[in-house]
């Protein structure tokens, strides 16, 4: 009987756990579920007859040591930070590992012993990164049988609510860690390139330099560059695309309001806001702006040129933060103070349903004809049980712990799912599970000079 | 006979040894300057007769404790981060030390042990810091002796060219370290408090947070906040100050201009453009702005939003930053690309005459009266020799420096000039030698009610 271990069971793990649940009972496969959080772990137990639950400190060695050893495969959903010590015990005890986490430096030094011990540490196999990887190199291959080469390369991918639950001005909640939306683009300047020319967009810029994205039945979409671009030169082998960019996206309006905050230094994450304690979102609103003697709507929507009725001061006004209400924190980061803000305004209803949407822009070049493939997914999930976010990170995991355990995974070492043994499979099982992705291809003839 | 040791021989030594050498042959005081460079430090020993030169390694403590114990007062001119070392010796020692440079943690730290040794650590005691805080200490303390207080507090200051050598679109050009210029403002988020109001202008609005200031017979000035007003508060004991603001002064234009180079992020110093040694000036500036197929000083002006003919795009196109021209450098932050390109456009001629300018506007109660006091200070000298940035700051230290050894200084311990009984004679010898402060009085009534 084989045996899985999932370390970590936060929201997103419900449909990883659910998943392996059903094809353990077909499999005879034993799942073990471990968090430092009771309370979350003994509800899967309770649900699922082969899903068996433990409370875990992964800092304990010792602990963490026994338990990857009964285990067959192991599935990291921590946070990032810990997954080095997972990846470090599974060396040892010789055994593969799976996580929707990014590559980072730590894990690339353990590389050439992961691959000559045979095993295979599979990270970024979630969303984004995950299915980006996955459906983007499925299109690729398919051009490169061809004979054909990518000219253009553009990727977008957002966590947004589904039609009917974005029922705010915003039209967004969080569905994901508020503090990483508060702060988005901090972590440093945005790089891709875009018709041959390298930009830089420094996070200040970013959310004013937008694309905009049409999901067929969706409608339109805005998105801001992410900032890693460029790596997926090398990541895809797009060599030979004069444009590389991967982008967020949100519903329009949403980065135009969102950049009024960047303006301010309302996202600054860097020092404590003198006196918050005493201070009302109108007071702290007020240290960013301008001396005037004009009231907070006129002086604010001035200092950032737009009229005091516009969708950008609605959106603005509809979160408080022009408000004489105390914000009621002892010590905080002006990031802080709007990360509170926003966790009590963008918050997901229990009814409310999520929506992952993800394009891909594909323009390449076959024999003398450019075409464009748009490529376009859209997954809604409930926020209640088996979020679209859930859903999408969780699958694909799952999908590659069974295909591991039916040895159907020929390729060893530190990977990424770029590979077709792995993308094929995981993409059709999904698109059978209603995740599929919706192609349209056009012919750009004349072939444009630019 | 009484012997001073001046560590650091750089421009801003000149006026200071010049001082010092003059006071010396008076006093029969030697002067021994130590430098790494020896061609700088021999032109000194030619130019004065009590004046010894020597070379250094400031890090070889050896060499250094050697000349600090056969002198009876140390003068620090080299960059801050070799102070700490020269501070430890002195106090081994037990010699006096004067620099202007700022108090950091680590010889605060040493602070106890220099009063117990009876020392003087004098430290801030050039321009800014140093004039800055002794005019107005003056100021402020002759308020306090008719027993009034200070409402408002603004100080502005800025190293800049006279009239006649300011001959560009930028009435700029470099007196100061270049890579200062090119960082200003990059510390961290500008705090200060105005009408009672607590602000907190991030790096990229800095350049539009203005406050105008005239100067008297020298026109108009434009000036953008510092960083660190809000520790003048207690500095000079300001507490009833509703408003506290320090500024760095520049002519007209410059800051708007400025802008637009923080906003595209010209002046971020964390990264490596990518290409730069293949690339031109126009190829480095189109990095930073959206694609568009209209020219590149079109879409310049149009992204900063302002017209192709305005005075701000006349800056702009002046420093050549529009141009087809290779940017020549294998590796380079933009920050770098930007200070080699301004280092070609703001040089100085030799013939050239810098001016310092500083202005204090200090708003006081006095019984029932609200009075405004304006104090103006412009320094002017020669780029070629004692210019206007090293008389100002080098006077103040070599004033401190006679004084000390006149024993008319009775304060110990750690120290900035903020002493009546150094600010008083450093003044008035200042005045002397035609750096003052001229000042008008104005009565604001009735008293405003914020």
């Amino acid at each position: 009987m084989k045996k899985i271990l999932i370390l970590g069971a936060g929201r997103s793990a419900a449909a990883l756990i659910d998943y392996l649940s059903q094809v353990g009972q077909q499999n005879g496969w034993q799942i073990k579920v471990v968090d430092a959080a009771v309370e979350i772990i003994q509800l899967y137990e309770s649900r699922y007859d082969n899903v068996q639950a433990s409370q875990l400190n992964v800092l304990d060695a010792t602990a963490r040591e026994a338990l990857v050893k009964e285990t067959d495969l192991v599935i990291s959903m921590l946070p990032a930070r810990f997954h080095i010590h997972v990846a470090e015990s599974c060396l040892k005890l010789n055994r593969h590992l799976l996580t929707a986490s990014y590559v980072d430096d730590d894990v690339q030094q353990l590389a050439p012993k992961v691959k000559e011990q045979g095993l295979i540490f599979l990270y970024e196999c979630g969303l984004d990164p995950g299915i980006d990887h996955m459906s983007a190199m499925q299109i690729i291959d398919k051009i490169r049988r061809q004979n054909g080469h990518v000219t253009s390369f553009q990727s977008f991918c957002g966590g947004l609510m589904a039609p009917g639950s974005d029922d705010n001005p915003w039209r967004y909640k969080f569905t994901w860690n508020p503090r990483n939306v508060v702060l988005a683009g901090k972590g440093g300047t945005a790089q891709y390139i875009y018709h041959g020319i390298y930009k830089n967009i420094p996070h200040h810029q970013l959310f004013k330099r937008l694309t905009m994205v049409e999901i067929p039945d969706y409608g339109d979409f805005e998105s801001y560059p992410n900032r890693d671009s460029l790596k997926y030169k090398e990541l895809y082998g797009l060599h030979q695309a004069a444009t590389i960019l991967r982008g967020t996206l949100r519903r329009p309006g949403f980065c135009s309001a969102w950049h009024a905050f960047v303006q301010l230094g309302l996202t600054d994450d860097s020092y404590q806001v003198r006196n918050v304690e005493n201070m009302t979102y109108a007071e702290f609103t007020r240290s960013y702006l301008p001396y005037s003697k004009d009231d907070l709507l006129t002086n604010f929507s001035r200092y950032i040129g737009v009229d005091i009725s516009s969708e950008v001061m609605q959106r603005i006004k509809w979160l408080g933060i022009l408000d004489e209400k105390p914000i009621g924190l002892k010590k905080a980061t002006p990031a802080q103070v709007m990360q509170q803000l926003l966790e009590n305004k963008w918050t997901a209803k229990p009814t409310d349903r999520d929506m992952i949407v993800m394009q891909h822009q594909i323009e390449y070049q076959v024999h003398d004809e450019l075409r464009k493939l748009t490529s376009s997914l859209v997954t809604i999930g409930k926020i209640s049980n088996l979020s679209g976010m859930a859903k999408t990170v969780g699958y694909p995991l799952g999908i590659v712990a069974k295909l591991i355990l039916q040895n159907k995974i020929s390729q060893r070492g530190l990977m990424i799912p770029v590979h077709q043994e792995i993308y094929e499979p995981v993409l059709q099982e999904l698109s059978h599970m209603n995740i599929a992705f919706v192609e349209q291809e056009e012919s750009l003839t004349p072939v444009p000079v630019d």
